[in-house]
């Protein structure tokens, strides 16, 4: 059993073209012996966004903090703290900030793909 | 894109020898087309406690809210809000509230065990 604060795990700030303001930190991956999938957090600034893309793996997403928009092909959709998300695979997705606070979730994904 | 409330996913109180005071929330899996893995969230009255037992599969679970006990096989580790654990693939385990409000907490398994 591993037990971890998040607090203690390093957050590495994403600096890559079509991303903005986004810090990521690996909770639980195959470095902690995890065997199926990665439980990543990130933070975005207000003002921030994510990656507009897709790829063949899903996404299943818990919003723990602030609010903002889910943006997929020819739609937003308004998210805030207590909602998830399944983003499925080949499917364009985004999360945006477009509020004034710090938007936090969780984002978990298979885990080939970490 | 699959968008839910957690408040609107039904909650299933569990009534089993060797739980007690549990509900259970499948917030994401197999049914919403999930590919690999299921996002459920418990919720533990004060006083409750989940099954001590193993099985062949991991959880990654992360505290939502409140404090409790993480109980493995001969150590009890208090475990509160914003703490990740992992517990792996046929290690003996419980979560227990010992606390005074309610303990609410993700629990992520693989899919072919939901």
């Amino acid at each position: 059993m591993i037990i971890k604060k998040t607090i203690s795990v390093p957050k590495e700030t994403l600096i890559e073209d079509g991303v903005k303001g986004v810090q990521k930190q690996v909770l639980l991956g195959p470095a902690d012996g995890a065997p199926t999938f990665t439980m990543r957090q990130f933070s975005v600034n207000a003002g921030g966004y994510t990656f507009f893309h897709s790829h063949d793996f899903e996404h299943e997403i818990y919003i723990l903090k602030g609010y903002g928009i889910a943006r997929k092909d020819r739609e937003e959709i308004p998210i805030s703290a207590d909602m998830v998300i399944l983003v499925e695979p080949n499917e364009l997705h985004q999360i945006v900030n477009n509020g004034t606070e710090e938007l936090v979730f969780l984002c978990l994904i298979p885990n080939i793909n970490e």
